[in-house]
């Protein structure tokens, strides 16, 4: 699939405007164009293809039937909406997809008008398009429109049900639509994973369906229809069998969300019914692509690859170090084969977290709960509280949604849950919505837990030893995306003493203290400043909670100045911690933070982020020698 | 209904195990003793009257069917659970319910090996359930029989339906209860509870219903009748037409839950059942007190009452300052009635928030979106996007669910909802699982958020009114449960500068900073000090975020000892933020803390409370003389 020069329709398409400008008939060939320039564009710029192309003829439809951005359209997650954001003014800044500085990789509604509203985590837009259409007939705006689109994954999350729960009571206006493409960044999990694929292969539901779209053919049918399916409905309540009829939502589908011209006719029709409205369209993700419509886990986000074939290109990984993913998922096998108690449990992240690696040799020991954090933390301890050993792998951003579950049903009773935290820190082109930067703030002033974060391969093997030892307390240990820097990783396992730091280089003038993984950009900023004459002390702190307090007194009585390096928000971690025990001791030590400001930080690659906020070896330098 | 001296059956009953030597025959009067024990107890020592006596037949039936304690049964909530703790060996210090030393009002693992798993927030039943009877399953214990009880209104909670999904989708043997007695704190809303009431009210499920429990009279007959249902489900998939079969459950139901004797019947059956189950049951909120059977929202939580005619004993509030929680409701109602984009938001807390006083004249801008915090937030943040302007109550331990959601749906996208916070710092005879003492903490490391607590009533209404016209940022306004301290609290309301603390007295000797209406005991404190020859200096903070630094400034400067006074835990709010700007500065200053100790506190009343963690006026004027 070569790189075009030039798009016979898609060339005179900058806005939805212009795309209703074209006859019906012309949309499939605009389809067929959007889904060349996103495989084209994506090869050489990595994106989350998959999802994407399955949305193609459903954006395009939307688009040209609502008149956005007066109506309101939010995408669920949002990283199915690049033909959304390459026809609403972005398609020059499409090549900059989740660049520095470039086009966000999400909806974000400071870059255009046409992003009704921010997302990034999953199952928030039907809350969020429920407020706009709630706030639209209060001020009486009658004639604006308000759509969500989520996916079949999303739909399994809490905040989905209770976003359906209140529309669906309300009988507010709006359109959900579902679409379903049966998975979700793994295999999708779930009684309504199974309830969809029921509906979608039952033949009844086929000709049901048949039916209704040959209703929707006519307008005038559509209306008559509409409104004897309103009268049996009210005839038989109990007798609705469909699961989002029971929640009080019009149920249309399933349709074939390739169709672009018949997707048109359905919404067109849609647009004119009143109340909570559902419609189930089935979708493909990776369309367009072979390759990424036969392997949907690998092109969910495929990195580089070959816009003819779709084969990747995948980089030479001999003699690197490995992936913390790779010793987090060879970690939990080798302590589950020695020991049945242990059980691994993953909100839909087990290829993202390398859970696969024990799901593989231990399939019945992995729980891949969906997309529910929420209810993962509380399984876990349900779990623990049974006399299991329950790793629970959450991202960190993706935690925050765990957070009562954590001081309520896990710390609260000292069950002895351990959290492997993962994409801690900043995690690059993701951004904001995706950067785990709260964890050490927000877990810090919960009782009874243990917080650590290792340096390396061998210290998260360790910590996850530790953590399997000690059945005391809920353990958190947390570690950054991407690969570590031992190659030879494969350690003997050691308990560590809880609370312990330990000293990586003896010096006098200064003290840096390091949490986690940015320990290593410190250390090279040391060697870098000892060969200019500075003698400096390294400290690898280890465990935020408990802090090590024998160290720290010894620290601040031999050095004046503490450095504290850390990969969270400033206030809440490790800056923090030291900062109040120097205050309780009436230390006269002076402390700099290298941490992340109390802003939120943009998508971009790690090497500009990390110069951005000073992370990088040069910033640590100039920080150190600033101070 | 006097106090018995003797119960015929109750007093031979310590545990389960003296009810199941009883004959079935005698559990009605079983349960009449129990009803009559509770109601009279309840009476003198105020506590979760109504749910606790919906529950009643429906815990002796299942502790004398289930081996509890080797069975594992979990009460959602938990404050339906008076019967239960009172039959597993806790009759005797049932008096000292919700009292300080003595039992907990909510299950509690510490407390009883009869409370499998402790709760007190909504929805998290079904996961830790689904947890242990997943971990019976790995250890080969196959006889353990697991059991969930869950109200209609926690149904509602995403965490249950993410459980729920993941239990029929994986179809792990458990039982669930659905307590269905429809309503919750206050009345039930969203579309469940309408699903709900249909199933109850339809002739074509009361006639099923009927046939149902007939197969249960004969145990041949029910294996027969599953086994058939079985073969049936299989061959119509799809037109399972319940919404709980449709997520993989059997339903069973519904069933009138206050027949002790059938409910026993359809358990042991049930027992046998394998696979995820449903029991359906319905039960009416304040069985058995006439006057509580009526009012049920008055009689959630009644306080004292005549046990014989049930009618309350008010106490006399004349003259009394108001509760915080009415100023909220006047107040919002007065910017309401003044401005129409004004609109209010409680998950399932209205009366609790009084946000009724404003739903009583403006109904149509009052939203309970039900047991849904997470949903609530991203509401909120849907009815900002779109220009109006959201008040969103929610208890301080409860906004523990919504912070993702505040996070990424609101301060991430910069959008003014105004958080009101309610029951924030400790809570009282609730105890560890209602104390709202995270929010300073995992709400301070949030950017772009303003976080601000009144010292009292007018500062309340003025941060209300500063909040409704900066239209900039989110903002958060966290105030505790009960009384003020104004008669004359109506005051003209005032913007306030944000970020502006006040001087209440200037002193010398050492600074005393408060944060909130703790500020009142510390202005006590101040004054018994000031007697004793000492002045001191008193500033009322009011906002944690941004923090007066200038204020800082002049008082790191001009005093050596800073107190700072706050009902948070001691690391991530004030004290924190005082420590990190005195280190920022290199100031010298000693700091010393008025807050919670790193560690849960117990259940309890305020006063006592107050004095076990020294935030009585004795207490505080201790910490400020042993500084």
């Amino acid at each position: 699939m070569a790189e075009h020069s030039s798009y016979t329709l898609l060339d005179k398409i900058q806005f939805p405007k212009d795309i209703r400008n074209l006859s019906v008939e012309k949309l499939p060939q605009l389809c067929e164009e959007l889904r060349h320039f996103i495989i084209t564009k994506s090869a050489k710029n990595p994106g989350h293809l998959g999802a994407s192309l399955g949305t193609v003829e459903l954006t395009v439809a939307i688009h040209y039937v609502f008149d956005t951005p007066n109506d309101k359209l939010v995408w669920d997650v949002g990283h199915q909406a690049y033909t959304h954001k390459i026809i609403t003014g972005r398609k020059e800044q499409f090549e900059t997809n989740r660049r520095y500085k470039g086009m966000s990789g999400f909806p974000k509604m400071s870059e255009s008008e046409y992003d009704a509203f921010g997302t990034g985590h999953a199952s928030t837009s039907i809350s969020a398009t429920l407020g706009m259409a709630t706030a639209a007939r209060l001020s009486g705006n009658t004639s604006q429109h308000h759509i969500a689109v989520i996916g079949d994954g999303a739909m399994g999350g809490g905040m989905a049900f209770e976003a359906m729960n209140q529309a669906g009571g309300t009988k507010e206006t709006m359109l959900v639509i579902l679409n379903d493409n049966r998975i979700a960044i793994d295999e999708n999990v779930g009684a309504m994973s199974q309830y969809l694929l029921r509906i979608t292969s039952s033949k009844s539901y086929n000709r049901f369906k048949k039916g209704v779209w040959k209703f929707f053919n006519s307008r005038k049918f559509i209306v008559q229809a509409i409104s004897r399916l309103g009268n049996s409905i009210k005839g038989q309540i109990v007798s609705k069998s469909n699961l989002f009829q029971q929640l009080g939502f019009r149920y249309f589908g399933p349709a074939d969300g390739h169709d672009v011209v018949k997707l048109v006719r359905i919404l067109s029709n849609l647009k004119e019914i009143q109340g909570p409205k559902l419609l189930h369209i089935v979708t493909v993700k990776g369309k367009g692509l072979p390759l990424a419509e036969e392997n949907q886990i690998l092109y969910h986000f495929p990195g580089n690859y070959d816009p003819d074939t779709g084969e990747l290109i995948v980089p030479d990984r001999h003699n690197m170090p490995p992936k913390y993913q790779t010793v987090f998922g060879e970690t939990i096998l080798e302590l589950a084969l020695q020991d049945e108690r242990v059980v691994g449990i993953t909100p839909a992240m087990a290829t993202g977290c390398s859970l696969t690696i024990m799901r593989e040799k231990l399939p019945h020991r992995v729980f891949d709960v969906g997309i529910a954090e929420s209810h993962a933390v509380t399984f876990a301890a349900g779990l623990a509280a049974a006399g299991q050993i329950p790793f629970c792998n959450i991202y960190s951003s993706f935690l925050q949604r765990s957070y009562d579950q954590i001081i309520h049903d896990v710390a609260l009773q000292k069950l002895p849950v351990i959290f492997c935290i993962d994409r801690a820190g900043l995690v690059g082109e993701d951004g904001p919505t995706h950067h785990g930067v709260f964890d050490l703030a927000f877990l810090r002033s919960i009782p009874n837990l243990i917080i650590a974060s290792p340096r390396n391969e061998a210290e998260l093997r360790n910590m996850m030893f530790t953590a399997y030892k000690d059945r005391n307390n809920p353990f958190a240990i947390r570690y950054p995306r991407g690969n570590g820097v031992m190659i030879e990783w494969k350690t003997p396992l050691e308990t560590l003493e809880i609370g312990q730091s330990k000293l990586l280089k003896q010096g006098k003038d200064i003290a840096i203290l390091s949490l986690g993984p940015l320990g290593n950009n410190a250390a090279q900023a040391i060697d870098i400043l000892e060969n200019k004459g500075k003698t400096l002390t390294h400290i690898d702190v280890r465990f935020l909670k408990p802090l090590d307090k024998k160290m720290l007194d010894e620290i601040c009585t031999t050095h004046h100045t503490v450095i504290t390096v850390e990969d969270g928000m400033v206030s809440g971690g490790l800056f923090t911690a030291v900062s109040e025990y120097i205050i309780e001791k009436q230390y006269n030590n002076k402390v700099i933070p290298i941490a992340i400001p109390d802003t939120f930080i943009e998508h971009g690659d790690i090497p500009n982020l990390y110069k951005l906020v000073g992370f990088d070896v040069e910033g640590i330098v100039l920080s150190i020698v600033d101070h």
